[in-house]
């Protein structure tokens, strides 16, 4: 292992660099050192970029969602050794405060919940430092590889979080506002449920027709083209859905997942919102609603590991660009700018 | 019967008017005519008197949580008969439509939900018309009188709600919002569950002071005086409660409510809003909190006697003043104004 | 419609015979006549034909599994009306019992439940009455034929309600004993909570590959090849299934559901039990279980026929005999002694 | 700490001796050896002394319910020191297997689940060697003594997941069967969850006055006088309990637990059965039950201290005899055979 490597790190607003830096080393005895083999772009980073994390501190390596190869190990990691092939949880967590007793990783009380690439070096880079190794590596079974699993520490997991806590029953009318990469794990998840119909709503007519033809969405709405309150009604017996889940994060969408919802539904918002918004209380109080929000927890990524070996589940498509660290800040601006019908881009090592 | 009767009739935006109206009749085969023995007034109607509900029309009579004496039924009322004293739902259910096989009678699809005193005559009057009166009628057992069954119909069915839509586990912190007549309602629900502690918020002392005598609550807190969130946090590690009730329907216990939860509590909203406001989405996103809202379905009303009669729930306290029907408008003027520390405001049968 | 017509008479224990009795007449008005098109003969007949259930006196039309056309209603019918295509419930209800209120139709405690061809003349005949017909008839859909439909009245409501007591998550491991038409159809209906794999267990060669083919198994178990409860330990890292479904109701298959299930897991009986029988209560005590029993509700008819609608549900494969009215004690010796094969019998109208 | 103690010693069935053995030493690094200053006799040691439970190999020390004084600690121990006052789980865990990550301690896959007493020595001793310490200890809070908390490691726990695994509903009626200390813990804990009564069965009727003095039950019958599932009837409109628990262990409370309960209710199993017993599943696979059973996994610790420090819960009533270690032998008749109106017997520190 070097002494320097690349990394992309944050050195303020709008200023993204592709630099030499030190490479990461142990600091805790339940630390490992992993060399990413793959990672991705995410939501979360374009808002990095644009200044809209002020926790983020100009100096700190970007990236929260990879895979890589164990590199080393403290001495109190007993769980994986140097040359294992390793998914990473984008969340830490300590495994015994009163959060992580109940499996609520998002809200660990002892340094965790969402920490790399945000409080602590991320993995847009060549080497990352993963603390509490036992409890955020996942081994990449055999017969699986990287792209697999990819997206299980972060977006997968909140699709599938967001899925669970909409209370989806079989039979159940499911519309997800958003048909990005999130919004589309959330329906991969909600058909894990057995609805009778997922409905998709976006602007952009590509991520619709994907949808579409991946078995996501039975039903595409383009809110240009139709009223998509309205039109869930028609295909609801005029109540609305038994479930929304907004997946984006803006006012548009909650509104619309809160119209489109029949009383007594749940919404499920997934989305990150990043201010304070006019909520038409004066509608909602009497739709006898659950609403539910929240950062993922990260705590189901053993069972998603399951589904995708057996082909239960299945994001690989997501995959639209693949290109060496070399080439992240194009992939900053393809990925952020939704260029060249990109949905996700992978980030695949330095090449000299 | 009287072919005639004083009522309590709302003749737009502060204009009640306590008049002779022609006494109601049955209408449908299903109806029954109760003659009205113990109403109150509540909240609601003094929204409607200041012309905050506008589907109220000129010429209803108004009025919605009472109790009364069955006068005369149709022909197709088989539970009720002429004599039996009943406690009587503010909300109408037809008994078979979507919503009310799944007990959400506030939805039900066929002319139901809350209709009295809104969209057809109530019971500030001497008569009232109930229709589907086997689903909206329930006898008044042996031992009870009217008083002690009041508050099924509203506002204990309404604080019920609030607690059960809270998951309170035994142990929880529950921390309501609002001291008035529904907050107290749910804090006496919210102790069914088992809470460790329940904790008051009010401007007002004197309802603190109530909830504290009548071992609703544990703690109170008067925001005048101390800082709610900080010293909730203080009473559970630093976490927030467990469950918050909002128990007003305005901005300042809205906020206070998602404030003063733990991440992944429940809020539970029973407050009435009347207008949209704005919402710290950016604060909430990440809490992975549950919000419920609604409107009371009053689906638990037999379990609420049952409660009532062996002596595990008791609300009788909240009622502060009786008067005649003749001194209605004094009622709104002191319960509208809360004035003279007034609860709730019994009206008792008009005196010629 | 004729006065008399060719049914299936219970005389006594081995005693069926088909004769002319006369037809059903309207007794209530709430009643509808349905003329029988499509009906099956069920695991339940058979046990009746043997004398099983003394309940079932000499003399009583049996068959309670049909699809028909409405001939004739009582005063009080409102949502159909001669001519109607209709599926029927097996379960009678009332609608407005204690357990009718809560959607509990198998334990309706004014004349309901299970009655067709138990306690009333049942559906192997020209005709039938259909009591409390407004709530125990479902409309065929447009483009639904008969076939389509057939079993959602009894079987695969059985299996619907078998998954939905089991509290099946996604990634679980789900077993299920039995692999007869009951058990199939509650395989299909596990498959909708999005489980890692089904894994069935039965002696009959033909109709676990029929479950494989179909896609209802993942893995499936002859007992005389292999240990079922090793072979789910292997397949679960030691652990034993998440959920095991009992679908005979023979001491060897619930024996077998509860030594495979996990601790902590959860068990879902559905087969009918006709003695008392030893249960190993020394080991299952410390295992932490739940134990689901019960005779299906049918609460679910119009959610399953919406799956079905939309193509997420299919059991016609089930079908494998079909025969007029007729040749029914044909059926009977070849459904009940599973020769040829055969999962279900279908029998289609007399043929003069 | 001398380097040897007195302890009372499993010498084989019918035979324990109280008698001089080496004192505990640390093994592990994350061990603690606690003084033990107050313990009991439980009912599952007098199964121990009978030779009922033979995985307790002689040589033994029994015991596994106590608080004590933390004597010393190994150096992975990081949240108790020297001199703190403790109470102590029953159950050890090893916090991160795949049952300890569900907190379903009762099944930890490394060593865990009930060994004090059983596969390890227990607390019947002067010293106790405390494995996990961090896991299996808790802060007697400052002004709580040991008796408050002597029960919270074991039946008091027990008694708290019967209650929790019930489903109880406020308004429920509760009957519990056996009125035995675990018994009297469940209906104190069902007490939590608001039901409208708790009836209490058992052929004692000393305990039965008891249950009823301390306002644990609200009715209380004996089957010698009365038969329990008629009068339950009676008390319930005719339909059965809404949830009964078994808390003895026997057939003929289990028999009585699932004939006292109504259709689609909870059976909640809390005790230890023994051996396997013939069960009426020609009667329960119709009654639309949820049966639950299992060894207590001691997860709301934390709760159920903080329900008892708030004054909400507490069964101190319960100690009914105090004496040294020395006569601990007297404790297992009185205890064992029930007399002098024992309900459990406290073990004070060896007098010399």
């Amino acid at each position: 292992m070097k002494d320097t490597m690349k990394a992309l790190v944050y050195e303020g607003p709008h200023d993204l660099q592709l630099k030499e830096v030190p490479a990461p080393t142990l600091l805790h005895p339940d630390d490992a050192i992993v060399r990413v083999t793959t990672s991705t772009i995410c939501g979360t980073d374009i808002h990095i970029r644009h200044g809209g994390l002020p926790a983020v501190k100009p100096g700190t390596v970007i990236g929260h969602e990879f895979c890589g190869i164990v590199e080393d190990i403290g001495p109190e990691v007993h769980n994986f050794k140097p040359g294992d092939r390793v998914a990473v949880s984008c969340v830490t967590r300590c495994g015994y405060c009163y959060y992580c007793q109940r499996q609520q990783y998002s809200h660990c009380e002892n340094g965790g919940s969402w920490i790399f690439g945000h409080l602590i070096d991320g993995c847009q880079a060549e080497y990352v430092r993963v603390p509490r190794a036992d409890l955020g590596l996942y081994h990449i079974p055999k017969g699986l590889v990287d792209e697999d699993l990819i997206f299980v520490g972060d977006i997968v997991s909140t699709g599938y979080y967001g899925a669970q806590r909409a209370n989806i029953k079989p039979a159940d009318t499911v519309a997800v506002m958003g048909c990005g990469p999130v919004g589309m794990c959330a329906m991969a998840s909600a058909r894990l449920y057995g609805p009778s119909q997922i409905i998709a709503v976006d602007f952009n007519d590509h991520r619709l027709k994907i949808a579409k033809e991946q078995g996501l969405a039975d039903v595409i709405i383009n809110p240009r083209v139709e009223d998509p309150t309205v039109r869930i009604k028609v295909l609801t017996e005029g109540r609305g859905a038994d479930v929304t889940i907004e997946a984006v994060g803006s006012k548009g969408t909650l509104d619309l997942a809160l119209d489109a919802v029949r009383p007594f539904g749940t919404v499920s918002i997934i989305g990150v919102f990043s201010e304070p918004m006019e909520v038409r209380m004066n509608e909602i109080w009497i739709k006898n609603l659950y609403i539910s929000t929240g950062l993922v927890p990260t705590n189901h990524i053993p069972e998603i590991i399951d589904l995708i070996q057996r082909g239960k589940l299945d994001m690989k498509f997501l995959i639209t660009h693949r290109k060496p660290l070399n080439d992240i800040l194009e992939g900053y601006e393809v990925f952020g700018e939704k260029k060249d019908n990109c949905l996700k881009w992978i980030v695949t090592p330095f090449v000299d």
